[in-house]
């Protein structure tokens, strides 16, 4: 079984990921490095520069990162890449009331994972879901802002779902879907 | 005369600092070489990791820095060391619709001074300055947070003053004048 490491903190998306590849003999093993996450507007370079300070200290296998976001059109993309701070601080609240005035309610949550060997350039798989964010909160399932998240196609939010659910529609199950469909690839080339 | 490099890509901080280290026998030479500021919850996180960066790379001369950004307390110190993104995204309209509801309006200005040699741990000097947000927006000079920021020991905003008065109550102006202390006293140690 190859092993590839997960670098986060996260249990429950080192379980998602478990879960994901394990159909492709890869075995998911999570290292809580931790690494500094920049100011900028991208996930992509978030996890860039992830990857980056990763194998600066040097790594034994290829391993995957992720970063994750809402980007609420009618706020100009905030909270974007700050999406956890954000919520740790103004909360769900705080966004509703920056809403309370907006039409524009459109938002889109991001997920992108990298993927980069020891050495060498990453690779990218993003995973978006586009939605609404709705003008008070419903559900108690999920975490984040969940509960204010309507996806398209649904009439419900986030937190109104059961994982199973949510993941047919979520960013996250998106750019795991790509992953997978790479290393799949990948594992045909080496045989 | 000694040099100081001042690591920043805006000018008129690098005004503010020639003239007030030139008594000090002190030429502050701009260098624009931009450095990753991580996503952390406190300014000195945010110049400590600058200042590393910045050694790594390799620099000839001691060398300043400097992060700044409001804390207001009825938002859990938001937005903090996002300042400058969250002035770009929800601006002064954002802040004051996420105050609408609130009765705490104080908040408090900070700014942090990094000072290092090419290599070794850097020194800090933190200037703050409390005061309250307004509820609406008032002057038209300065910039970012100004109009709707009034300095304990004033009844108007940073908007409403010259820079000379500015000065007397600014954070910036105390973390210059901390810094400037550490300067002087570091020139009669040498001598």
């Amino acid at each position: 079984m190859n092993t590839l490491y997960f670098i986060t903190g996260n249990k429950g998306k080192v379980h998602e990921a478990t879960e994901k590849f394990r159909p492709l003999g890869i075995n998911i093993r999570q290292k809580n490095l931790g690494y500094p996450e920049i100011q900028t507007d991208t996930l992509e370079d978030v996890a860039a520069y992830g990857v980056t300070h990763i194998q600066k200290q040097g790594i034994d296998h290829g391993f995957i990162l992720e970063d994750a976001g809402i980007f609420i059109d009618g706020l100009q993309g905030f909270p974007g890449v700050y999406s956890s701070y954000v919520y740790h601080t103004i909360g769900l609240q705080g966004i509703l009331d920056l809403l309370a005035n907006t039409l524009k309610c459109t938002a889109v949550f991001r997920s992108v994972f990298a993927y980069a060997e020891p050495k060498g350039d990453p690779h990218f798989f993003i995973g978006e879901c586009l939605g609404k964010i709705l003008k008070e909160e419903k559900g108690s399932q999920g975490f984040g802002y969940d509960p204010i998240f309507i996806p398209d196609g649904s009439d419900r939010t986030f937190a109104q779902m059961d994982t199973s659910e949510k993941n047919q529609f979520s960013h996250r199950g998106k750019s795991l879907e790509k992953l997978y469909n790479f290393l799949n690839e990948k594992k045909f080339m080496k045989n």
